[in-house]
């Protein structure tokens, strides 16, 4: 098999069969094959697409590239959620304990923060003593003892995607739909799971701005994850404003944990109760959706979900008293309110622009050496439908330098759209749901 | 100015500037730029094509990557024909000798066999004693002594391209229009001409197979040529069948003599008289193209052309003699007719079936490594529209080895068309010419 023939097929927008996308993988993983063959091939692939078996045959490539976890000895099924990243979207930590607590497993292996996006891990690393770097023996061990175990990314996990990933970065083939799935799908299907859920986020806060770009990436995952023997469902949620209230690690910790007890914004309680639901159905551990959300919101209720999450907590070394009391969390030296200068109602974000303010406070990295502040962020009180009177706070911004503050104030203040009237008609949290149990 | 920025644009379908051609080639010359970046932009233009503009300066970028040759000195304009490349295509040996007597200065650097195709340097070798790997001085001491001179490549000239070219033989980024013209252009336009005339072949012999390819390259490269400040046209000629009759190095030497004494095939003279004609014409030095194929039939007539061929030859430290006895040049051992097992009339060829029958017998290389045997070759008796009895011979081959011969035979006998009535329409020498003297 010659490598520029394939290069070659891909070109003139022919579909690679099977074992010679194996082979460019592996060849590339093995150091068989140049750089500059595969940069080609992906710069062909980016203009020329995939159909959906090379796109799953792809996955596949690079899933086998690593480690497969296989936790196929425990009692119930592995479920797992995936979001494509947005700002304030920190439901994994609600899921998370939720979905355990209702009798699956969630092997859960997150990302740090990704451009204006925040990141569990880093949104987890804000409990003290909490740690996200488990070998996986111990991964097992904390998965098998509470039912959830939320560790980063090895580097035995689908190492072809690190590679491949590395190379895109730098050659110009980072935002290809059929690329970014493979690389999402390959380290997901990684962890052992049976069933996943995907958080496919749109609007201005999203990576996808467009609902049609959205939906795009959402059918070649379910596809790919189904194809690969996974029940997949996409649910297509909005991201045009931030998701509660909270942006920041230590500020979203804590309104995660609010709830876990019952409160909390409408809008994350909301996603997080529909996300666990689809999990719980794709896990057949409910047969409808409906029993799902009322086993979710028992798990809420009842308070188990909040000591799941203690578990977790101090099963992954963390202190577990932050759940009674966020106190415990980092703090910020300061806050200040942010005021509105005019009054009528909030019409709109330009909500990545709110991700860019939280980085700019400290909250994540501009550059990837960066450390991050898990203690500063912002608390949003005016959302998209809200009154505003000249002179009310927005916003109130928690700080440890107010030269950050000052550059993110601008950000937060520029971002906010206030109006007269208020919009006409307000987005639905989810948009479309693509996939099923099948 | 980020590379990933650059090849994310021509990615996107936007047209670079000229500074941004500029900084890739002379990155990547530098080394400054990686394979593996380059490879993914090559990918780009592959796919999303170049303006105009961006052809121009990436020709211009590629020329001045090394050596630009200045014969401003001399008192003649100095013109240059390039072919694509054939079968039985050697026009230039017999066009150099005409347009230097004719009174214009003919630095002609040509290439080696390529594919199924001859090369000029080739077939120049198997003159005895010629020299075509010149140092630039002594090329310079022929061009001024005797108003032409035939060399090979130096590594001087347009370094970026054989950079270039070495990446896109790996990388399935070859067969791109706009990268071949970049690739012929920088290297014509470092011979330091004032007017190019190229000849672009079409049909099953040539490497554009259909008319529209060949049409599109050579309005691509009369355009960048005219846009870097030549006089340049294109003539779109038929490669449906070999050109003349012999195919083999010795062998087409011999039948450009031929053409040289006023004998050798139709076709052939014909093409050099039209291709010669063109070359006055934009070397301004006739005024119509009636008095440029005047004066390039006057120097066959008078024996300049011929006398030209000695004195280059002897300048070049071949045997001039070769041109009054040809059976100076190398002979192969053996010789046989191959016979028609039908009858009728020839309707057509596999013409790069010919191509291949000629490296076959040795005359060409299967490998870059490869020698060439100057002597073996084909002698073909029966063309498009001739009538052929069965028993009657089609074509004579010339070879050194028995084994050779047999598989060479198979692939000519495998290439001609037979059929019981002619061809309804026979293809014209010269289908189309493009561009102008402007």
């Amino acid at each position: 098999m010659l490598v520029t023939d394939l290069i070659r097929k891909k070109r003139d927008g022919l579909a690679l069969e099977r074992n010679e996308i194996e082979f460019l993988v592996n060849g590339y993983t093995r150091d068989a094959i140049p750089d500059y063959q595969i940069s080609a091939w992906l710069m062909a692939v980016f203009l020329r697409g995939m159909n959906r078996a090379e796109l799953a045959a792809l996955t596949e490539s690079m899933l086998n590239s690593g480690q497969v976890l296989d936790f196929s000895e425990l009692p119930a099924a592995r479920v797992d959620k995936h979001s494509t990243g947005g700002v304030g979207d920190k439901t994994s930590l609600v899921i998370a304990p939720i979905v355990a607590a209702g009798g699956l497993y969630v092997p859960m292996i997150s990302g740090r923060g990704l451009g204006h996006t925040g990141g569990t891990l880093d949104k987890l690393e804000s409990i003290p003593g909490f740690n996200v770097n488990l070998p996986v023996t111990d991964f097992r061990r904390v998965l098998t003892q509470c039912g959830a175990g939320l560790v980063g990314q090895t580097a035995e996990i689908a190492p072809a995607d690190k590679q491949l990933y590395a190379l895109r970065d730098v050659t110009g083939t980072v935002e290809s739909p059929y690329l970014i799935c493979a690389s999402i799908m390959s380290k997901k299907l990684a962890e052992g799971i049976d069933a996943l859920v995907l958080d496919v986020k749109t609007g201005s806060g999203a990576f996808m701005k467009s609902e049609k770009d959205a939906v795009f990436l959402a059918e070649l995952m379910v596809e790919t994850g189904q194809r690969l023997g996974k029940r997949v469902a996409a649910l297509i949620t909005d991201m045009d404003q931030p998701l509660g209230q909270a942006v920041g690690n230590a500020l979203e910790v804590a309104e995660c944990i609010d709830v876990l007890n019952g409160k909390g914004p409408d809008d994350l309680r909301e996603l997080s109760l529909v996300l666990s639901a689809w999990m719980f159905l794709l896990g057949n551990r409910v047969r409808t959706l409906d029993e799902g959300r009322m086993l979710a919101e028992e798990m809420i209720s009842s308070g188990k979900g909040r000591e799941k999450f203690r578990e977790i907590i101090r099963l992954q070394g963390g202190n577990p008293d932050v759940v009674d009391d966020p106190g415990l969390l980092p703090q910020a030296s300061n806050k200040t309110a942010l005021k509105s200068t005019g009054s009528g109602f909030v019409t709109g974000f330009m909500c990545e622009q709110i991700g860019i303010a939280g980085i700019l406070l400290g909250g994540g990295r501009a550059k990837k050496e960066d450390s991050v502040d898990p203690a500063v962020g912002i608390v949003i009180h005016k959302k998209v439908g809200d009154r505003v009177a000249a002179g009310e706070a927005l916003c109130t911004v928690h700080y440890n330098s107010a030269e950050r503050m000052e550059q993110a104030s601008a950000a937060i203040l520029q971002s906010y759209r206030i109006e007269a009237n208020p919009a006409a008609q307000t987005r639905p949290l989810v948009h479309r749901i693509i996939g099923d149990r099948n």
